[in-house]
């Protein structure tokens, strides 16, 4: 999620930032709505350190969007299924601006029914998913999101990938503190970490991969040329996996992590899948209670020693950045700015 | 969650088990309709060879109705807070009965919502989570539960114990083919499964747990006396773990696992907690897709080399105890009998 990036450090500020993200965006095919969200997505990721996610995407969009893979200019359709349920079809575009055009209903649902759940397929993620959560338990909600990716990851006992990097993502009000948020892979380390070791020329902890024949390698790029991740915490972590393909891919109506072929577009890198949202409004049951409960817990763990909560290192870097600017390093900054040259 | 039992194998007919259990139970301070659920649980458990939840349990059944921990008799009271929430208070008795009594209710409102959330809490469970989802499956939805417990879980990062084994249960129906259905606690091993290697004199694998100084040990009697298990995946199963807190517990108004307090109750074993379940309909969105697709899924994860899929050594259990009886052994046979004599 987050290994530093190297270089000479600079520091921008956000909303400079996010207007040149924005502007690559709209000069590489994106709508101003699909650019306006991703920009501010990939802003996000890069000011709160989530480097993996952040500047470092930039190209993969881009060379997606000249491939002609996606669609930037996509218009999701919204359908009203249910008293609970919203479903979107993000028509061959990317997931955020799929869950920006029907984020009202889904809130305004959850509100009335206590629970509600967005189905969104026909959709591209390529980002960070603790964005996709962390807003709502900053209006009091508790969200749980999963996506599923591209073939890269051993299921638990089989002999070759078929999962996808599989993320799940949790987010929950906590009272006088910032919200709790993780977001996991549901592979022993994220595609875009193994990325940034084998550009970064370092070793992988043990148990993170094998190479092409199937054997254990630390070589993140033994990893990416023909080989494969392993799931975190063995059987476990692929059933949780499994799980997110069931509800991110069957349940959407999205593609699973193998289904889709972009050979034909050289330079894609964005898993045209599905993703799901389940959004509970806590106050149906125990009013402003919950956020109370949800600080004993916090309470709690740091009195069993615990320094850093889960989301915890992503505020501590957006509040530096909120200050001095988002870092990232002068050559970052100058190939941005020559992609809207 | 199924090491095997030791001593003289016997089969004893499902019916006559369950009814057994049912007398013993009754015996000791249920209800008829709570022993009749209990029962059916537990023989269930016993059928499909999860052997820490099942005839196992008995005995910490019957010490905590006679401590007066648990309410036996508890009539449990059913809100119908929203269109997709309904909550449960237990009154003191057990998780299972409340499920029952409030199971209609939640089933009608995932089939007209799309999704449906039962809150349950003043409750205690004691048993395997499989069982809560297994039957939603059957009948075509796609269930997830989780229930926290008591405190033997020491947080990622931190140096004492706090969250409970917390397991997390999925189950998604599948055409042609059992339901996928998977349950597994956020430790590193499930607490029953402790108590039997310690009861065999086994030792454990490497990783489970810590003893009473905080240091690594393989020995699962350091681990019940004073030690304590470990979240299993490092941090990402940790994160898990407090997210069965924060929804079996903050969101129900349950008990968080370290909540209670029974040293007053000598022979209290079940953990006064909460639980949560989601019930999705699949059929709003993609009709009988779902299960074609879920189909698919089980199709690839063999074509990549699983040769057992999440669950399916429960129901291969199943099929030779439909046959031939449920397994026990001899002792624990004459151990049943002994409780209703």
């Amino acid at each position: 999620m987050s290994a530093p990036s190297t270089g000479t450090a600079v520091r921008v500020p956000f909303t400079e930032l996010q207007n040149l993200l924005q502007a690559i965006l709209q000069r590489h095919g994106c709508s101003e709505t699909v650019a306006q969200v991703l920009a501010h997505n990939c802003a996000s990721a890069q000011r709160d350190g989530a480097h993996s996610h952040g500047v470092f995407r930039i190209p993969g969009y881009v060379s997606t969007l000249a491939s002609g893979w996606v669609d930037g200019q996509a218009r999701p359709k919204v359908s009203d299924v249910a008293a609970g349920y919203v479903s979107v079809d993000a028509a061959g575009g990317f997931a955020q601006p799929a869950l920006a055009a029907a984020r009202e209903l889904l809130v305004a649902k959850a509100r009335n029914a206590g629970i509600a759940v967005l189905a969104i397929h026909n959709s591209h993620h390529f980002a960070a998913l603790w964005p996709d959560v962390e807003p709502f338990a900053e209006e009091g909600l508790v969200a749980l999101s999963v996506v599923n990716s591209m073939t890269c990851v051993v299921p638990h006992g089989a002999r070759k990938p078929l999962f996808g990097t599989n993320p799940i993502a949790f987010a929950a009000p906590c009272a006088e503190h910032d919200p709790i948020v993780f977001d996991m892979a549901t592979s022993a380390m994220a595609h875009g970490d193994v990325q940034i070791a084998a550009r970064a020329g370092q070793q992988l902890p043990e148990g993170m991969g094998v190479d092409a024949n199937g054997q254990p390698t630390t070589d993140p790029k033994a990893i990416l040329e023909g080989g494969a991740l392993l799931p975190f915490g063995g059987h476990k972590g692929s059933a949780l996996s499994m799980m997110v393909e069931l509800l991110a891919a069957a349940l959407t109506g999205g593609h699973f992590s193998w289904e889709f072929d972009w050979s034909s577009h050289p330079g894609a890198k964005t898993p045209w899948t599905g993703q799901l949202i389940i959004v509970i409004d806590p106050s149906k049951a125990e009013g402003e209670r919950f956020a109370q409960r949800s600080r004993e817990l916090v309470e709690q763990m740091q009195a069993v020693g615990l320094t850093r909560m889960p989301g915890e290192r992503r505020y501590r870097e957006r509040e530096v950045a909120e200050e001095e600017g988002v870092a990232l390093t002068e050559q970052e900054l100058q190939g941005l700015k020559a992609l809207v040259a």
